[in-house]
């Protein structure tokens, strides 16, 4: 039997165990945003872990507590750090639940739940992996490290300063973890980068107050023409980043990169139709999975000014503001294009106040790496399909704060079905999914170790 | 004695019974966009009129209805219809008025009240003057009808068909009414004219749904890009409206125009502090009044897409909208001008839909006929001071009605103090503004008593 076949055998021996230990983590309530029961739920997990032989402690940070977990290997050269969070999304609105958020309960082969999908059933996968194999004698030789933030929906404030504080603790070859939805496809999805972003607010002022449009029309400066007029230098006419310098650093896909990006499977008819559109948009040399992967974008992600209620009001507005979402891609950096925003600003609209809302790193790890191709194969392996392989996915998330601050390269894979409705009422995983991830964090932790060392620290 | 003194001795004589009567019609709430107590406002000033003389009744319209008096003068050749509101804004919030906004009171010599000043102080002081001039056996041979209607705080609805259908009623030589605020060196105004307004709703959609701002950034077309496109085609580098025909009908001022123009008050750099701007705008070659009220302007006057709230939202909209409002000056039309926005973006943008939420005509008397001048000078008389004369207000209000409808030449005068905060709490009239207008009423009625029959319909 291949290892692969004994862990399904195992599982489906102890399925009930296995969706009672998840539901214990779903029972507690976690939710970053509003406070709401996150230390009591890193208890929880500290004890899970625990009880499945992983040396687990609660640390605390500025904000809510990291599960820090080690499962060292006698005799293994490789280290693999995997990260999860154990926070959700706030759960409103209930009355949108079929079943309450925090009392999982199954329906048609699906577990519903909050965080089931997003995060706490995947990352559970990794900890019911480790007893599992122990169990059967067939721990790989591998030391696992197991970070579990509690930040993650609040945009992990506290992350960057556990990482720095902690990088002994921390050091490991590799970076794993499971979070997000499957291709729709039904196959799982790898992918080796995000897109970093920068949000920037900017705010035009006219008078000192909201005026009567018809008494002061005209002579009186309207800060929603000046933002029109600003935005409009902001673009190209093929939709590309009118502002200077805004492309320096940006890498264009290897060879490889482009072969993958080419692998994945696009109906462009079936996406227009789903979205309700007649045609993309952006440079039209560039296609859908380039714009998303390789290219940083201007999106205007928020306008606001006057009055746009039901009626009429003839206001001459005292101010507008305009919210504007730069998603990075590699080697792009979040400072140096913010300042090029307000450098861009300064010269064309000197008095329109920029602000730094927010900001996050673009990070890529080469698929072409020894453990880039092994996570590649063992997911393979664990669902007898090949994974969709995305060199970057358009979204961002804390990647660069591991790449940069620990050195590592960071992979990512998806376990949940694609409809797990992440950030959504009635979030869940199916039940096969959930199992299956335990069959692929498996198969990922032996394949690392069967890395040679010299190649994975390469 | 001149006729002012006589006047003004009886208003002496009479002031505790003059406010009163203000405080009667105050008393009763008339809100007409919250059709709080307006049929019962409609009854309390046609009893008011019925006690000073003059022949009233209360008559329906599709909305609320409109207060109707004559008061004819056996002799008398010339008409003189006078125009007012009974219905006020809505006084919210409440809790910003230091007394209650249907409890007058005076405090240091100002009523305050909802409606003192907008419009039920300055309509009533017609009403007044007619019994006082009677009383006095001083009452100019001039018929006097009076159209009070319930609905201009609300846009007058129901008053373009009330014209039409009482036409022959209404018949008269020219148009009269008093409303808004005194120029701030606290001389009158009067004006002849006033700017029309189309209000025009712009709505640009992407998908069907607001998408993930990293997921879809980028390949998927973002409205507000759209409308930020759009809008920029709308304006030329000097600020004029670049639509095309916007300017075709614009009749510039005359000789005479703009002498008066160029005789009100205006200290830019006191209205640049007040405003809190440092310069002005739109086209550099045109004054700060010539651009009120001899241009057209096209005012954003609301935007609203996406996420502006606390924190971040990272969100591609499906949809953006804009309100436009166009300014209009004679001879522009507003359908006409509506029609060539709606052209302007099936060229530029045919994906954006285009609402009409409101139309007023603009309208102007020329301020060098008989009539107008007669007005001028009785203001001049009633005050002791020249009145500070507009060709037209930046503003717009129903004048096109009477002048297209029943052919009238309309002038407006302003009673009310420079601070009466109209539409907003603690609204006042000064007592002393309250009985200077019953003066200048009595002035208006002796004046064009006086007018050549022949020139006045010329």
């Amino acid at each position: 039997m291949s290892l692969s076949e004994q862990v399904r055998a195992s599982i489906e021996a102890h399925k009930p165990a296995l969706i009672e230990t998840l539901f214990r983590l779903l029972r507690q309530p976690s939710v970053s945003a509003q406070g709401l029961g996150v230390a009591e739920c890193a208890e929880v997990l500290r004890d899970i872990m625990e009880e499945h032989g992983i040396a687990a402690r609660v640390i605390p940070t500025a904000g809510h507590p990291v599960v820090y977990g080690e499962y060292p290997v006698e005799g293994a050269t490789n280290t693999l750090l995997v990260y999860g969070h154990y926070d959700v999304q706030p759960p409103e609105p209930y009355e949108a639940w079929i079943s309450p958020p925090f009392e999982p309960e199954i329906r048609d082969g699906r577990i519903y739940a909050r965080g089931t999908g997003d995060n706490k059933g995947q990352l559970l996968t990794h900890v019911l992996a480790v007893k599992l194999l122990a169990d059967l004698g067939l721990m790989p030789k591998v030391n696992l490290k197991f970070i579990f933030e509690g930040e993650e929906e609040s945009l992990s404030p506290s992350l960057p300063a556990f990482l720095r504080e902690h990088a002994d603790l921390l050091r490991a070859d590799a970076f794993y973890a499971a979070d997000g939805p499957m291709h729709p496809s039904g196959r799982p999805v790898v992918f080796f980068g995000v897109r970093g972003v920068v949000g920037i607010e900017l705010v035009a002022r006219g008078a000192n107050r909201d005026l009567h449009s018809g008494e002061f029309g005209g002579p009186v400066p309207n800060p929603a023409w000046t933002l029109v007029e600003l935005l409009h230098t902001m673009r190209l006419p093929d939709e590309r980043v009118a502002i200077e310098g805004f492309y320096d650093r940006v890498v264009p896909p290897t060879p490889y990169e482009r072969e993958l990006l080419e692998r994945i499977p696009f109906d462009p008819e079936e996406v227009k139709r789903d979205l309700g559109i007649s045609a993309f948009a952006g440079p039209p040399d560039l296609s859908w999975y380039e714009q998303l992967m390789f290219q940083p974008t201007l999106t205007i992600s928020g306008m606001a000014c006057g009055y746009t209620g039901p009626g009429v009001k003839g206001v001459l507005p005292s101010e507008a503001v305009v919210r504007l979402e730069a998603r990075l891609v590699a080697d792009q950096d979040p400072d140096d294009i913010f300042a090029k925003v307000a450098r861009h600003v300064r010269r064309y609209a000197p008095d329109v106040e920029v602000r730094l809302l927010s900001r996050s790193a673009p990070q890529k790890t080469s698929p072409e790496l020894p453990v880039s191709q092994a996570i590649v194969a063992a997911i393979a392996d664990a669902y007898g399909v090949e994974p969709v392989v995305k060199p970057v996915l358009g979204a961002s998330a804390p990647s660069y704060l591991f790449a940069e601050t620990l050195g590592l390269p960071v992979i990512w894979a998806t376990y949940a079905n694609y409809d797990e409705n992440n950030h959504s009422p009635n979030e869940n995983i199916t039940v096969e999914c959930f199992l299956n991830g335990i069959v692929a964090s498996a198969l990922v932790f032996d394949r690392v170790a069967k890395l040679d060392p010299a190649q994975l620290r390469s």
